[in-house]
């Protein structure tokens, strides 16, 4: 089982690519697409999913999960973000990749067992279940890894106890 | 010159196509594609983007003009529908289009030369630059001849004064 995990945006989408096979992880890429704000944003989002589809292609994933958005400050933000967001579950529509989300307090939850944990807490945790030498930099990839992780220990849960 | 405008919307994306030739205008489709909010979000996304495919395919418009997204009330409303949004316009760049943007305020000072006309005032002034039999229904293909002619004004105001 491969999860690409997403961490949506418009100037950064963090991804990570997680392999999980006999019960044990292993990471096979993170990082992160960037577009610049002088790019017009049809151009942005395009670059994205085609940045996007590019990954897909070259792994192959078997899920594709992806943070569920959040806002509550700037709106202007948010809309730009959400376009963003809506272009990169396309490109898994595309490829006929099953789409999962998740929310922030899901994936906190899941990763460190306290929803409550802050951010240092969560990548160190992410850090000791990948086996990693450093915390996974920048935020938006260690962010995609940990939505990977959230997805893998939730169908572990599924599976033990029968859960559809 | 082919103008395909549309109303963005994610329940209901108003479209429509005009053609301007020898400085007259001529409707050659206008309706709505609509989504089930039964439906996932990737499955009406990607809905959209089909259909709005098919209706690039088979019009052929030069350019492709989306009204700006203005959302003060309902922000989770305002996410849906922004992702919805970016792959509309993900559909417009896949077909090579040029992509304008007018805000909902740019569009009723074209259409009607008054910014604070109200919503049946701009629908009778379509009604009568377009010379249709009556008020094109519903209000969501009626904002997306609306996008056309603003687009189509702008245009000629441009090559008037030769303003690039």
């Amino acid at each position: 089982m491969i999860v690409l995990g997403i961490d949506p945006g418009i100037a950064i989408v963090g991804y990570a690519i997680v392999r999980e096979k006999n019960s044990k992880f292993q990471v096979l890429e993170y990082g992160c697409i960037t577009t610049s704000s002088k790019s017009s944003l049809p151009d942005r989002i395009s670059y994205i999913y085609d940045e996007l589809s590019a990954i897909i292609n070259e792994f192959e994933p078997d899920d594709f999960v992806i943070e569920e958005l959040f806002f509550n400050k700037n709106i202007k933000t948010a809309i730009t973000v959400a376009q963003a967001r809506g272009s990169q579950i396309l490109a898994a529509q595309h490829h006929n990749l099953p789409i999962y989300e998740y929310t922030p307090l899901q994936i906190k939850q899941a990763v460190t067992g306290y929803g409550r944990a802050d951010k240092i807490q969560v990548q160190e945790t992410i850090k000791n279940i990948l086996s990693l030498s450093e915390i996974p930099k920048p935020d938006d990839a260690a962010d995609a890894l940990a939505i990977c992780i959230c997805h893998l220990f939730t169908n572990r849960f599924k599976e033990l106890y029968r859960i559809k």
